[in-house]
């Protein structure tokens, strides 16, 4: 029986206990953007750096940073192989409306084979797949195949702030040969993929003031100007009927998508019919002449994230109000760069509002654009690893989410990355009833534990 | 010393109790949105017929409604002479935003001459002026000059829904000479005013949905509808850029400003320029071709009164969200009728929703606008009482806001309405830090004496 075999016999009869282990991992509501969450964030990153030591680990620490502390280990015994740098994160998006979960976020729950909870797919699961993975291997045979680096932030969900500076101040420490991230969902149930591209993001603030108190919309209404139509008026003018950004220079940037893309993107199994079912979506929308595939994962997108003006209470209370607040982002494709865009943003957004309010915008947070080629050496190993996991050769694929971090990972320390995710697209990762399936939960701590086998035989 | 004489003598030595026990009404937290206070608005409703109890009036009860009651109370005893019906409401406004309040809202302070708390202007303030004077009548003569009738509501800030069927189904009972209602601002500070048009309104919902739940901006921005972003398209077509109202139709019954009007409200002591700065309003705005005045009494607006989307809290959230919701409000003009513009704009806003969202559209409720004539006898007789207790002559205007129940008292009883109101413009009705100043409460106590009197001599 090779090595690897015995690995894999292993992590099979554990599947009960991973989910189980899983599920302390998931209870502790490590919430970043939420200031009362300070402590368990904290909390968490103890009981991550607790786990990572005793599966095997070495040199395990928390690192701390401006922000949450980076949770760091590693297990460096495989002279001349090549070397992983894990990247994941133990920070998870806040729970509200908490009222639409069927199960409390932070109790997870398996329900027709899916685990529920705030942060089953997004990241903890996926981390903890490679935890059990590392374990598995080192407890068949006292060794992996590879050197592995781990480092698992707290701050992901809230915008990564000091992680830039974090990887640019180690860059000696996490020298290795290529990054691999199990952040992104697999492309569908039964499907699984392999991302090679990722869109960026600007995340920004506005905020308009008309008067210095909420008035009588009765006295005042029809004399002083309405933020919130204003906010309206301004938000309106920032996509055309086609969903055409029209902030002047948006698309100068933006590499078109190859025939050989949009080809390959046709053949991949997906109905439009089903995702608006999935989602309750009555119709879908986006920019004119692209599909529902190539807006997500290849064009750029601009979208409101929270609106708030006023009296928003049951009933009716007659105010004008004094203030009004939106959070618009844009997620980028390559090579848009997000400085430039949010500086575009700024501009349209000045040249928008009226002298009737008072503007204030704020750049809360981005992220660079990705992209990687096909026939690069460790997305091929991963891919053997996944169809030797799922018995399924992957697709390849984009995905319209953003991990920032990966444009660091290229330009701090020229490193290549895998994504790898086994996710489902239904996995509502920032919203209510998060969930992870515990088959591809199973069937990821296989292809993990393979895709280091395969790593230790990529040609120098 | 004629009667009256030494009521007026009687009232301006009672000053400083008056404020105390307006404290004591105001301390009840009677705010008619949120059932969280339906407890205290009952109690609210027991104290004030204590109070008509205490100074001397008759027959006074709890009449039921399907929501808050109405506190009845009279004195009848003027045989031969005219009857008050006087109108005014014991419930409040909601005090969010809550941090915003210098002195809590329900804890009435003194400051600079000015009484602040939630209701001291609207409507408990000038309902409690209305009490005093009768006292001092009751008091000092043990009659009154006039009959009187009152009705106090505990609806009117959410729409007094079933105020018009109580006056419907008490004809008889309700049966009068004239309506009196102290609920409106005098021009202001100063000038004291009497009001002889008020604006309607239709208050309405509109709920859009993009998706059966929250989405990840990253996977979804671009494909699916984003129901913040359709909600802003929407409230965006509803004016244009000059402030005209899009929906069809919506002006056909506007009744023109006469130029005898535009005339003599040019000639009111009025500063833009203070006015923005009362306000802290950068810019004033509003329809091409009309003042400010113009704009808030006469023509009518459509305003948002709130707006919710998404996350609306501190940091960075990258969700498409499922839901949008607007409250949007528009103030009418004679004769413009509530039912048909709300069907106006009803029709209006299911043509502006794409099929990309499910459109829930909820009339919440209206009121009509309202006029009366200068030269009506009962609004001589409250002029000639006005000069004196202000010294000086009052001035004729129109206001913004609504009185719905205005127009119910003309259709149903037939009866002409007097409208004095001792408030200020930036009184803060319905915002933070409402305020009555109290040298206007104390001559609206010796102006409303005097009413009485003048219209024991209002020819028959």
């Amino acid at each position: 029986m090779e090595n690897i075999e015995k690995v894999v016999d292993f992590i099979n009869v554990q599947r009960d206990r991973y989910v189980d282990e899983l599920k302390q991992y998931l209870a502790i509501p490590s919430v970043s953007a939420l200031p009362q969450h300070q402590a368990d964030v904290r909390r968490c990153a103890e009981w991550t750096a607790e786990q990572m030591r005793k599966i095997g680990l070495q040199n395990v620490k928390l690192m701390e940073t401006p922000g949450n502390p980076i949770v760091y280990g590693d297990w460096l015994g495989a002279a001349g192989a090549k070397t992983i740098l894990f990247y994941g994160h133990y920070d998870v998006q806040p729970v509200d409306p908490i009222d639409l979960w069927e199960s409390p976020p932070f109790d997870a729950t398996v329900r027709d084979g899916e685990l529920y909870a705030r942060g089953a797919a997004d990241d903890k699961g996926q981390v903890f797949m490679h935890f059990k993975a590392i374990e598995a291997h080192l407890k068949q045979s006292g060794k992996l195949p590879v050197n592995m680096k781990i480092i698992l932030e707290g701050e992901e969900e809230v915008g990564s702030a000091n992680l830039d500076n974090f990887v640019k101040s180690h860059k000696d420490e996490l020298a290795a040969d290529v990054v691999v991230i199990s952040d992104s969902p697999m492309f569908a149930r039964g499907v699984p993929s392999i991302c090679y591209g990722l869109r960026g993001l600007v995340y920004t603030q506005i905020d308009l003031r008309g008067s210095n108190t909420d008035l009588h919309s009765g006295s005042f209404g029809g004399a002083v100007a309405n933020p919130g139509f204003v906010l309206a008026q301004m938000i309106a003018q920032m996509k055309d009927r086609g969903g055409h950004i029209k902030i002047p220079g948006f698309y100068d940037d933006v590499v078109p998508l190859t025939q050989e893309e949009r080809d390959a993107w046709a053949k991949l199994p997906f109905s439009e019919k089903q995702y608006r079912k999935d989602f309750g979506v009555p119709k879908l929308q986006g920019e004119t002449g692209y599909t529902t595939l190539e807006r997500t994962w290849a064009r750029p997108t601009l979208e409101v994230n929270g609106l708030l003006s006023g009296f928003t209470g049951e009933g009716a209370k007659t105010v004008l109000p004094a203030v009004a607040m939106a959070k618009i982002s844009m997620r980028l494709v390559p090579n848009q760069d997000p400085d430039k865009i949010a500086s575009l943003f700024e501009d349209y957004v000045k040249k928008l509002a009226p002298k009737t309010v008072e503007l204030k915008f704020t750049r809360m947070h981005g992220g660079k654009p990705w992209m990687t080629s096909f026939d690069n050496p460790f997305v091929q190993a991963a891919s053997r690893a996944i169809e030797k996991g799922f018995n399924q050769t992957p697709v390849l694929t984009r995905e319209g989410g953003s991990i920032p971090v990966v444009s660091t990972f290229q330009e701090v320390l020229g490193l290549p990355s895998v994504l790898f995710g086994v996710g489902l697209p239904d996995e509502n990762a920032h919203a209510p009833n998060e969930k992870l399936d515990v088959g591809n939960f199973h069937g990821g701590i296989i292809s993990a534990a393979y895709f280091y086998d395969e790593l230790s035989r990529v040609a120098p």
